[in-house]
């Protein structure tokens, strides 16, 4: 393992791929690889991608990667995808950037399903982006399928959340509405040679405008990111909107929140592990065979099972 | 609070719905009404009913409660609507309902939604369920408005589980087949006046089919909840998985599986307050900010936390 860890900080991809899955399946010793590469994390920027199914969110993801390796940036993606069950193979999106971008050594990108990652996608990415940092990617996308709620919740963990729409949308645009007005801190309208796409950004500017104490008002702009057209002001307003966390000391702010929120999951799962373990206990089952003869209640038997945690018996 | 449970125990229905709400609010004493009332709990048959959206759950159960209104039996209905910001007035339901059945002194009515149940839907609708059951009820009905994963999980602790069906679903029918094919112990296809209703009744019996080795195959019937017909059917079909539930003691394992899901919810949420009270402590608060200039990670933090939970500090 110490060997792997040397290798990761020297900058080697297969030592990367194999941490990488190491800590996604919670392999012995995982908390201890988070543990020591920890004080090497905090350098990488992290982006968040997100938006309705078919808004382009990889295609987004591919060319800004590609102008991040023009200005010879090293990179890391990290493609969320709940339904899959593939976690190390080539999914979609990975057989598609396998030509171009996966041969580049300064490029990581790693799919992420729900199956195998065994303690929930959000701890994995998390775990993801940290041996990313510590690998020496500058920038670390998050990009996600679609806008459910687990997905902005693992998206909104980013230093910068990337939505990505596109025209004719329709009473969708309504329906994320909230969620858009809440997490994105710039937008990007792609495909924006389909018709609509003025309007769209139009409503995105409106709804944006119903807010009046901005403390970043995001920015939007138009796209084509097939072609490319566009996707350098997307950049600009990405490195516009860094600018402002940095000299804010937002984005320390920020982080300080992002890893509350991850000690917060990691002590979570930690005692449900112990009422997990309560669960199979015998002493349960005696128990509980008392509450159909109603000697004891269920409320009194949840007490005890407390106490059995709180008391580390 | 002694008196209240007294009148309940006594049949009185305005200290019923007290008690609900109290609960329902988890307001002070709660925890110990349920523990007073626990040993007058276990008489009532708890049937949950659920099915897409327009389907017609609350005129079966409606008609239903007739039914057993006539055998003079005693029953309450708890209207499960997750996306109803009321709890205590009238929403739709109880609205039409207000006329005939809600001046009857046996039948309780109840509506729920999330706002105001602090526990928890899940934990509200239990709470209620005792409540009522400790009021003498012979039947609880647990009515909900669709058929998403949370009322899949309320649903499926009943005794029985009634899905209404209707005519038309077309995929939709595909989209709930696991979750029907899973949690359903009665069919109902409801209007069956209506073209197709053959036919969708046909392929609920062909998807029940391909399961070979039930316990109990799940019955299916025809009904018009409007006029009525077929609900005695429907009726008698639940009485036939309550025989065959008592007389192979699947009743009594049903419940203890629901208490042993119940007591873990309380120990889950007793445990997660307490992680709370963490998250706002000062303590947390002095060791993030050693996590942005590395002296400490958030790894180790997590486990100063989960040790301060296990000793009881």
């Amino acid at each position: 393992m110490e060997n792997l860890i040397k290798a990761l900080l020297d900058g080697n991809k297969r030592a990367c791929a194999k941490l990488i899955t190491i800590v996604e399946n919670e392999a012995e010793g995982y908390e201890n690889v988070l543990k020591i590469i920890y004080k090497h994390t905090g350098r990488a920027y992290v982006i968040g991608i997100t938006g309705p199914p078919g808004a382009g969110k990889s295609t987004v993801t591919d060319k800004l990667v590609k102008l991040m390796r023009k200005e010879d940036k090293k990179v890391g993606v990290i493609a969320i995808d709940p339904t899959s069950p593939f976690t190390k193979g080539a999914i979609l999106g990975d057989r598609i950037r396998m030509n171009d971008l996966s041969t580049d050594k300064n490029v990581f990108i790693r799919s992420m399903g729900t199956r195998g990652s065994l303690g929930g996608l959000s701890s994995a990415t998390q775990s993801a982006v940290k041996i990313l940092d510590a690998y020496g990617c500058d920038y670390i996308f998050i990009e996600t399928v679609g806008v459910g709620q687990s997905e902005i919740d693992i998206v909104k963990t980013a230093d910068t959340t990337l939505m990505v729409m596109v025209p004719g949308l329709g009473d969708d645009i309504q329906a994320i509405k909230a969620g858009v007005m809440e997490i994105g801190d710039i937008f990007v309208v792609n495909k924006a040679d389909k018709e609509g796409a003025k309007r769209t950004s139009i409503e995105i500017e409106m709804m944006l405008d119903f807010k009046k104490d901005w403390e970043f008002r995001p920015l939007v702009n138009l796209a084509i990111a097939q072609t490319g057209d566009g996707l350098e002001t997307t950049y600009e307003n990405i490195y516009k909107h860094r600018a402002f966390l940095e000299s804010s000391n937002k984005l320390q702010e920020k982080r300080l929140c992002r890893n509350k929120i991850e000690i917060k999951e990691l002590v979570q799962r930690k005692v449900s592990k112990l009422v997990k373990n309560l669960e199979y206990s015998d002493e349960l089952d005696e128990l509980l065979a008392k509450t159909i003869t109603k000697e004891i209640d269920i409320y009194s038997i949840s007490e005890i099972l407390f106490e059995k945690i709180r008391n580390n018996k």
